[in-house]
């Protein structure tokens, strides 16, 4: 954990994705977290991740690297099994349902990639009403005709981050 | 609460949707939603829901109406909450996230219609390595190339169920 | 599971205690589990536990042997973790949070023995307006002169039984 | 929130306690809460909270006042619940079951007065083998000769923060 001076403030941002990526796509999902992470920085966002490897390290990361805070919300009851990127590791205890907290402690969220965990994580989102921001991550869409807020896809990290902090300034939307 | 004599065993299929439908097809997926569970009943499975109104009730009326057990997963403290369908209510204090507890009780999951809570079950019975099934509900789709299960479509209430019934019996996946 | 058919209805209690009771009352602990889970299914009610061993196992084999129905409320998502007396087994997913819906789910709580998780059941137990009767479990007192609903001290497993049935009877109490 | 720079450093130390004392110590009880969060903060810990009012806003009062960072864990999914001397929100929807956070994050706990909430905090942070340090809260004891580690009693408001300070240098205990 940093000694250095950190300032606390809003808007926060959720990146969320794998653990562990893998597949020929695994390289650049990571590139573009830690992009991600970087821009949210410099864009004056704290940014909360899962606080483990692979997306969460990445997106902390390159957020660290722009001098930014990131609290890591951790499954165990270690806060010592965070990344070292992580400014704040919060132990939650919760195993799986520490997802629901990633996200509702957010503004708004960004997945890149992400296996099933991370569409549990944006089901979660969207029922808390936050905005979801996707880049090569999942597609969701209703069948049955649903209004209301879907999920945002982003071509590269930079609209990600643009569009994320666009939304994160709005703040949640009425959960349906 | 019943006072009849119920049969307790597996499998156990969950039905997932919306508390208050609402739109033009909302008395449709209400009648859908009772003949899965009259139809899982049938089969010879026990029915989990959120414990609640529209989907939840309607698919516990039909389980019912066959001679069904039907466990109802509440969000609150209170029992009585449960609708008149409901064998046995389990009331969990969890508010939001008795929908983890709701498809992991669950052999397999069945989605019909549904919000964005309905698309959190399905995020998080997918990560819990639970099938589902989905009429007329969320078609989630990862653009990462992920491999694995994905959500089994339905075109009716009967294909669901047989569906959702084999998928029980195989049991869960090993979530990714 | 059983195939029998099991009647379900309320009252349900939850019996807590130590899931790998040791040293020299471990005996005894286990004994008078499966006294308590035995007279409340003579009683009439529907028993709930964290589904596992030790005093959990104890009390269920104590209900089913006088053929009430055992619900267990598990902290894992693999529902053939119960032991073999559950005839209900509900797979949580949700680690040590479980023990919220332990004894959420339930009208009135006994304790009998136990180390720190159950008394993080006693207090959630209180904390949701749960009476709660204890046999040579923990004592706990308001250093701060609170009022209200305190732990219920038995002697002996029928004085348990006869407290929990009674206080079961008269439901919740309003939490503080 | 606190646009001045803050230093994020261990250990955290949780103040738990009444979002609302009343009776004729409630003063007192807000008087020492404000008092052990100064103290915190003086002794370099970062405090943690529920965030609300009562007890967590008197902790993060004083804590602020000596320049200490404040987290608060809230139940709900609005981080503009939180009191005005948090620093730092954490908006988690995990209603009651937030309690589990709060602990488990903390390196210690320190228990001011408080109801049957502070109790299930008081068992929980136990269960994850966190030291509990005790004023004028609840006195917990076990019947059945259990071994291991206890509720830490103090008499004032430095003895706590002293005792808490060591208690969480020397870190988490092995959960019975």
């Amino acid at each position: 954990m940093s000694e250095r001076p950190i300032t606390v403030r809003p808007p926060y941002v959720a990146v969320i994705g794998d653990g562990e990526p893998s597949g020929p796509d695994a390289h650049l999902i990571l590139e573009w977290a830690e992009e991600i992470g970087l821009e949210l920085a410099r864009g004056g966002a704290t940014v909360i991740t899962g606080g483990l490897g692979g997306v969460m390290r990445a997106a902390s990361r390159g957020a660290r690297g722009a001098g930014g805070l990131t609290i890591g919300i951790l499954p165990g009851a270690d806060a010592s099994e965070a990344n070292e990127f992580v400014s704040l590791p919060i132990a939650t205890g919760l195993g799986v349902m520490r997802n629901l907290v990633v996200v509702t402690a957010a503004d708004a969220v960004i997945a890149v990639g992400g296996r099933h965990g991370t569409l549990s994580e944006i089901g979660l989102a969207l029922r808390m009403g936050r905005h979801v921001v996707a880049l090569s991550s999942w597609r969701v869409e209703s069948e049955h005709r649903l209004g209301g807020p879907r999920v945002h896809r982003a071509r590269d990290p930079r609209e990600a981050v643009a569009l994320g902090l666009r939304l994160a300034a709005e703040g949640p939307f009425e959960p349906s």
